[in-house]
Parts: C-alpha cells; structure tokens; sequence
C-alpha cells in the first residue's frame, strides 16, 4: 500500500492489446480497483456474495439484465446488486474502473474459458 | 440497493452551496460512494480503521503528508492508507469521488465543527 497517486486512463496503456482485458491499479483495505477494457459480449453471470461497481471512463457499457438493460456512458457508474444476474456488453467497447473485493472471479458463479483465475497489477 | 446508473458529475448539482459539502451517492456492500466538494484547506487528520479512496472529477486536490504533498488531478485517484496523517487542500477546488466504509467521519480522528454526524444521500 502506497499514497501515490494514480492516473486511471494511462493505466490502460499497460494492458495487453485485445477486446478484453483486466488488470489491478490500487487496492483499498481487502478491496481492488481493477482497470477492464471490453469490446463484445460477455456472459451471463452472478456474484453471489458481493456486489460490484462499474465506473465507465470510455465508451458505453450495455449492463443487460434480465429484464431490462441499461446503457453506462462515461461518467456514469452503476452498482450490481449481488446474487443479480447480468450480462455486460459493448458493440465499440468500453474502459472502466472496476471495484469489488479482492479475488471476486470475472465470470462469478460460472467457470469457464474465459476465467481469470488471478487478475495481475498493472 | 438498486441497480441503475448514476452520472457522477451531475450529482454534484445536487450537493448545497459553499466550499464543502458531501453526499452519499451509492452504495456497495458496506461501502459508500460519497461526492464532495471542497475549496480550501481543510484539517490534518486520519482514519485509524480505515483505507481512504479519492478520485477526482474536477480540479486538483493538494494531499498533504507530513513529509511531501501530492498533487491530484480530474483523472487522478490516491488511496489514503489506514492510519497515515493527511491535509486535503485546494486553492481552486476540486470535485472528487470519495470510497470508504459506510459512517467513516470525515474528520478521522479528530472531532470539531467541521465534523459530519451523518452524510446524507443527494
């Protein structure tokens, strides 16, 4: 833990090329701030004991849930609930600030080829 | 707890006149997402159970240590360790995205005027 500040957009820069993303830039008592760049769609999903926060700084987030969706421009953020099912997607792609406790798994309570079993600092 | 998008910096429209103010925004498990605005020099303090997270929307924070200060930039983010003795200043003032544990007093350790008994959702 340091008091250095971050610049949040150029941490986008250390990120491997490609649609999707996720890298670590701080962390706040048993909490990560994650970097996440995505183009696509991701899958359904849940996190069963936490909620998550999305703060978008580029481009538009479409949070599908399953009875509506919601467009995130940047600028917004938006708080999902726990145990809630959603599906993010971005047909121009999207960059955001992620934040939710250390180790939450990307793809919650599915495993598949897309899990990233540990997100690295970036 | 729901899930619709917040616009961040709209918010800020709702917080009352004056150098200083704070709302709550959102929540996330037992965290909140706070907006405060501040112009000024504020008082030396620190919260000793707890990290403490600024991103800045607008203008440039002067975080004050006692050994160096750091100047945060719109863009810019600084956690503020547990325990760690800081003086938020601003000559201009800034605009920032305050993420700490729900009824964290923003005076830290030290209680006067300026304290808040409780932040109230804007």
């Amino acid at each position: 833990m340091t008091s250095e500040k971050i610049n949040i957009l150029d941490k986008f820069g250390k990120l491997p090329a490609g649609d999707y993303a996720v890298g670590v830039i701080a962390k706040m008592n048993d909490y990560e701030f994650k970097i996440v760049k995505f183009k696509g769609d991701f899958l359904w999903h849940s996190h069963p004991d936490t909620d998550e926060t999305f703060i978008i700084m580029e481009g538009t987030l479409v949070m599908n849930f399953r009875d509506r969706k919601v467009e995130v421009h940047a600028g917004e953020m938006i708080v999902i609930p726990k145990g809630v099912e959603h599906k993010p997607s971005s047909e121009n792609g999207y960059k955001a600030l992620l934040i939710e406790p250390e180790g939450v798994p990307n793809t919650g309570d599915v495993q598949n080829e897309i899990t990233i079993a540990k997100v690295e600092w970036v």
